[in-house]
């Protein structure tokens, strides 16, 4: 496995330049993050990622974490000093408001460095995303007794978190949960029941965890609108804040996965023992609700897995290309390594321009949520809520669908050397495969996207989003090189704007239709905002601030991406097109 | 992991009615190869397919061939009683000559037989298709008594053959190949060198392995016409035919690799006790043109596995989401399974279409092989040959890129079960991942295309298929759907003509624009050729013979590739319209 250079350049350049961090620090909440703040940040960020956390990538896939005999389950060696050295640069609380202990910086940063956690070591890092998550929904509902017991001692690290969705009948349907809590006389609950894949649902790193858990009240109702959310802490905690007793929940099994070894995935059972104590967080019958609060953030933070594996596997790929010799120089007849060649210099231009491009997606995706929670007017608020909405659902899907398909990539650059498990390149294969299944499955982000996106509000959040990107290409004065790609992108617009329009008069009345064309929607949306964010960094990178060699690197990996990635957005606009819905629904008795 | 079902009805269907076994079978050397004999023959191999290799899939990823402290290999559980069923079924020999003891059918066949093989079991199908190559290579260039030694009891199977090409520094260059041949007095060689990436390069399943090994003779020219081809038995042959003294080649390690771990991928020590003993084969410096002679019937048999990957994947696609309930129907508003769900649905058909339009592919590829080699006309010999070694390339670098995309769509399919091990669905992606690095990787299938293929010749053989895909599709008295179809597929045939003569006009003076459009110009033909069987199987199915339910799902996906998949073609067009090489050119320092 080569080492890890975080991507800072690139990094600072969409912050400042394309994105606008001004856009975010004018918002009084963030008045505090300086363009100098921010780029000490990353820097610091970039320096525990490439020199802690990097290299226990491949310890932690040799070794995985695992379930002893004793009930116990222990980390890879080294993990938890890294995790130690996480917390102690305050790094889980990084988003968190100040008013709880967080450093309250704006999500634009902290999906940037989240990258670099996962580009560094996507199973580690899994430990505080799922930590980010119970902290942002119990910011938003846990009443200021739970805030004071938990949450500050999740911000510091000194607790995890978990989510406990999934139980083996209900994964994308969560309607059919059946963990239950019955209710205690001191307004506690008991809970009983066994939740699976759940992300670090055991580990010696940390004195407790607090485990946030979907079930049933006795009294309710059917459905979605009957599950409620519980804290279930695996030591119930003492009235000075200490881990007391062990709550009646333990590991009973950790899953063998084809990836992210070094992440617990753990089968959960609560109450083999009367049931293990929890408490009511929110309103009862609110569980879901309460879980869609975090949900933005935690897809984002998925799509971000998507960008980090896309580079760590680039970085991977261009390392072995320069030292691998094969062939001889046309020109000097002497031996020449084969990044050389332009069939691998293919392979590695479209890994890093998609790399990139998906980068400047959930950044700015990033950008609109902090506008969206924290503007002080109102109108601005759901203005950004609006596109981050319809953006989420592209920066999930996409982004994970590409740290697959680059990490596969990466595979082929190393020839037979990329199939040898030492080499390092398959485990990003590995680990990159489940982030197009897990908070929500890519389709189910594309059913999101066309259905309570698009058809929801008759497109005018895309048809808003389609001005905005048009505006950017028929700007006057735009030199050869913009006007060229200007024009080779108002193409993809104009044709994302007509597919938009096909889809809203045939799916009126035909669900079944958006199902069978909703992801080559979200692939032909997500390349055309991304088409639309390497526009306007080839734009800015006359900026008089700009690096000369990063202008001619970063000038190619937008030109690529023009030239060769968005052209399958056509592709996918042929396929909508000619998608008959009964061709679709008659197949299901035909498999 | 499920059951495997032999895709027999389509294997039928496309060699009776689609490529026409009679183009074959008309040929008196299989004169003997009736309708009747075909299907008894795929009704045996699925037998042994589904009964004895399937079953035996999971179990080779799960314990592996493993390099024993005594020195030897150890197959998996099961390995050795299915390798002798194989052989007492005579399959090793399907397509040898009859003359040595093998079963002299078509490659037609042998080709669809091979599909079972590797779908059933791709880990064990590899060291038959390993030892099929051996014996095509000692058919056409051993001497009579190496034939007598060697080939016939290759052809039972009673001893495997192994290929010894790759070493450390010489994978994709075999110019670089250091291995050494010193002569003996008594006309034999002693071999000294490592070997690496050796498949079932040691096993415990036969008395023997006869390994094929390059190497240089002490007064060979550098670079490739310096290498001449050896016999290395693993054990020296006594003058009575049974295996004597163990020779001095060793299994110093086995591969721990990404998937097919029940294939051993050894890497071999030849002559650390002073050299092993080997057997000119051929003429001296003619090594790898001998190689040649195989590499067709190789890289035919490595696109078939990207086929039988996609089948196998597809067939436990669909048995889970046939299973798997999640949501309620929308009418009835009782549970339903995924498979009702329209983005289900898009990828299922979408791994059953590309599985069939690539099985089409490769089965129309072996026939025109069959004509090449056997038919008794030159013209007709010469004309197939071209039309083969234009197909190969697409064959193998095509299927084996579907076989990842389908295995990975197969995972998704599952949901976080696919990421799970013992579902199965992910050993599917493991092993499918070599299939487009080995046996010539697909950026080099795509060098060959573009260069061997298509420049050398200016074009010839590519526009003598587009002319004749060309008359398919403007036959007249087309019905509705048959000439919607043909218009459809007109326009990428018209494409792939001007995608050609643009590539011949720009490419005169640049190989270095050669090499960065090769990949998407293999895909874009690929995509056309399949498209013309597909179209082609389309116009079959109202044949008096075809079985209406059949008909039905083959319609399906027949127009699914065509309506949905075909229009990818346009994508990669326009991707090499785009491709400035100058621009790929000056990546390399940027990287």
């Amino acid at each position: 496995m080569s080492d890890y250079t975080p991507p800072l350049h690139d990094l600072r350049f969409l912050i400042h330049n394309v994105i606008g961090l001004q856009t975010v620090s004018d918002i009084p909440a963030f008045a505090e993050t300086s363009p100098d703040l921010v780029d000490a940040i990353l820097e610091e960020a970039g320096k525990l990622a490439s020199g802690v956390l990097a290299p226990l990538n491949r310890i932690g896939d040799q070794e995985g974490s695992v379930l002893q005999t004793d009930g116990h389950v222990r980390t890879p060696t080294g993990w938890k000093d890294a995790y130690d050295k996480f917390c102690e640069g305050g790094w889980q609380g990084i988003s968190a408001p100040q008013t709880e202990g967080g450093m309250g910086l704006p999500l634009l940063l902290g999906a940037a460095v989240g990258e670099l956690w996962h580009s560094a070591n996507m199973a580690f890092a899994l430990c505080p995303m799922l930590t980010a998550g119970a902290i942002e929904l119990l910011t938003a509902h846990g009443s200021d007794e739970q805030r004071a017991i938990y949450l500050s001692r999740m911000i510091s690290g000194e607790w995890t978190g978990t989510m406990n969705l999934t139980e083996p009948q209900a994964g994308s349907d969560l309607s059919k949960v059946r963990s239950t809590a019955e209710p205690e006389d001191d307004g506690s609950y008991r809970i009983t029941g066994q939740k699976i894949f759940i992300t670090y649902g055991d580990h010696e790193m940390t004195s407790n965890i607090v485990h946030l858990v979907l079930a049933r009240t006795p009294d309710a109702p059917n459905g979605v609108k009957g599950i409620s959310l519980f804290i279930v802490p695996k030591f119930v905690v003492n009235a000075d804040g200490t881990p007391g007793e062990r709550n009646d929940v333990k590991c009973v099994s950790l899953e063998h996965k084809l990836g992210i070894h070094g992440s617990p995935t753990a089968v959960l059972s609560f109450g083999d023992n009367g049931g293990a104590k929890g408490y009511l967080v929110g309103h009862k019958g609110h569980g879901l609700a309460c879980m869609f609060t975090m949900m933005n953030n935690a897809r984002l933070a998925v799509g971000q897995q998507g960008v980090a594996i896309s580079e760590r596997a680039y970085q991977q790929a261009v390392s072995y290309a320069r030292d691998r010799k094969q062939g001889k120089s046309p020109t000097t007849g002497q031996d020449e390594s084969i990044i050389h060649l332009g069939d691998v210099q293919r392979m590695l231009i479209r890994m890093r321009s998609t790399a990139e491009a998906a980068r400047a997606l959930s950044l700015y995706a990033a950008a609109q949520l902090d506008i969206a929670h924290h503007h002080e007017d109102e109108n601005e608020r759901t203005k950004a809520q609006t596109r981050a909405n319809l953006l989420i659902p592209m920066v999930k899907g996409w982004s994970t669908d590409l740290g697959v398909e680059n990490a596969s990539l990466g595979i082929q650059v190393h020839g037979g050397m990329g199939f040898i498990e030492e080499t390092g390149a398959a485990q990003h294969l590995r680990d990159a495969r489940i982030a197009p299944i897990y908070e929500g499955t890519n389709g189910i982000q594309a059913l999101d996207l066309i259905g309570r996106k698009l058809l929801r509000d008759n497109g005018a959040a895309v048809r808003s989003l389609i001005t905005e990107m048009r505006m950017s290409v028929s700007k006057p004065h735009l030199d050869d090189n913009l006007s060229k790609a200007a024009r080779m992108f108002a193409h993809a617009i104009d044709q994302l704007e007509q597919t938009t329009k096909d889809i809203l008069s045939r799916c009126k009345n035909s669900s079944g239709l958006a199902q069978a064309i909703a992801s080559p929607y979200l692939r032909q949306t997500s390349i055309c905002v991304a088409g639309w964010l390497m526009f306007r960094s080839l734009e800015k990178l006359t900026d008089s601030d700009i690096e000369k060699g990063f202008a001619k690197a970063k000038g190619l990996s937008c030109n690529f991406f023009l030239a060769q990635i968005v052209p399958e957005a056509d592709f996918m606009a042929q396929q909508i097109a000619n998608t008959r819905h009964e061709l679709l629904h008659e197949t299901a008795p035909l498999f």
